[in-house]
């Protein structure tokens, strides 16, 4: 088995598929390209990811673009093997609840959190200026979805209770917003969605990728 | 076996489920809220959906919310069990394609034909002018998208080859952008996408939805 990971260091949906590699406790290797202008060549787009974008893996020959089609299947493939970590359970309807906050994560969790982040972090890495009414806006909404949140976590340390991909799906960008982009409060201020996200931002594998990758240097 | 959807006719996302339904060969029942304010009051975001969206499904007591998770939670729950349609495949590399273009849906084809639909049908349902800016740039964003899809299109009659969920998630929505928004060039002038498109428009259980559900009456 060699699994090979095509992404960047300071890319979240490449931190996404290092950290179910992780909970699933298999070994592979990282290829980062040598350019922003590679992931757009022609020979790129026709063997790695045809939309010009990273993370893309191969797995003994087979590849498979898209970080959350990548987790998939890594979990299809693999949970069980080598780890004890359940990221999406066999149970059907548990699997049911699993994908449902996958789905809430994408509906109204990662867009908000997705364009605050672009604003305040990256555009600024890329030598631009943050549009701080999108910024503001993106805020305005996250607080929103962070108040439905605060209400599903009650008496809960996970969103189906026990930790799923679900919840993994949410760590990259909102480790970026409260580290880097100085937004914790919007997390820090809600008690259950405090306590989820200790609950997250303490998993071992995490942790060593927020180390073995750097995660923090973007701040300098 | 009783299940209730919580939808509306006039909800693409509400399609997406009855779609899955009738191609799984399940029977259901279909209830409409009262009124738009009816999913915004305490009660529907205590019981149907936290986000006070549509739709949500109970099958036997059991309730879930999110059109995409709902989809899964079906074919997982009775895939084969009334017809031999495979919506999500055993197979671990083939359900991997199928994650793929599901993951490609969501990141670059849904977002501009929703912002595009919405621009020019549902903001005018709704007593709203269409920003044409908007719509012209969620317009060349779906361009781009398609000459793509042209591309990964070239010598199938479905995304993975056989058709499956992620072909069947792009119908509702592209649906209404050809045959109320009457966008249908950005279609039919890519011979791969054009063919794609219709053998997905002409699957029986989706031409069941369209006659059933009244979809072209949003014309009038």
């Amino acid at each position: 088995m060699t699994i090979t990971v095509h992404g960047h260091s300071a890319s979240d949906s490449s931190h996404l598929v290092l950290h179910v590699l992780k909970e699933l406790g298999l070994s592979y290797e990282f290829v980062q390209p040598n350019s922003f202008e590679e992931i757009k060549t022609p020979e790129y787009l026709a063997t790695k990811h045809p939309f010009g974008r990273i993370p893309s893996l191969s797995d003994d020959g087979f590849h498979i673009y898209e970080s959350r089609a990548i987790a998939r299947y890594l979990i299809n493939k693999y949970q069980g093997t080598k780890t004890s970590t359940v990221l999406i359970p066999s149970d059907v309807q548990k699997a049911a609840l699993v994908e449902q906050f996958i789905s809430v994560e994408t509906s109204y969790y990662s867009q908000p959190l997705g364009d605050l982040v672009y604003q305040l972090i990256f555009k600024k890495l890329h030598g631009g200026e943050p549009d701080l009414k999108i910024a503001n806006e993106a805020r305005e909404e996250l607080k929103k979805t962070l108040d439905v949140y605060e209400k599903l976590l009650e008496g809960k340390d996970y969103l189906t209770g026990e930790f799923t991909l679900a919840d993994l799906l949410h760590i990259p960008a909102t480790f970026y917003a409260i580290n880097v982009a100085d937004e914790g409060d919007l997390w820090n201020k809600r008690p259950n969605v405090s306590r989820w996200w200790k609950n997250l931002s303490e998993r071992e594998c995490w942790k060593n990728i927020v180390t073995e990758y750097k995660l923090l240097e973007l701040e300098q």
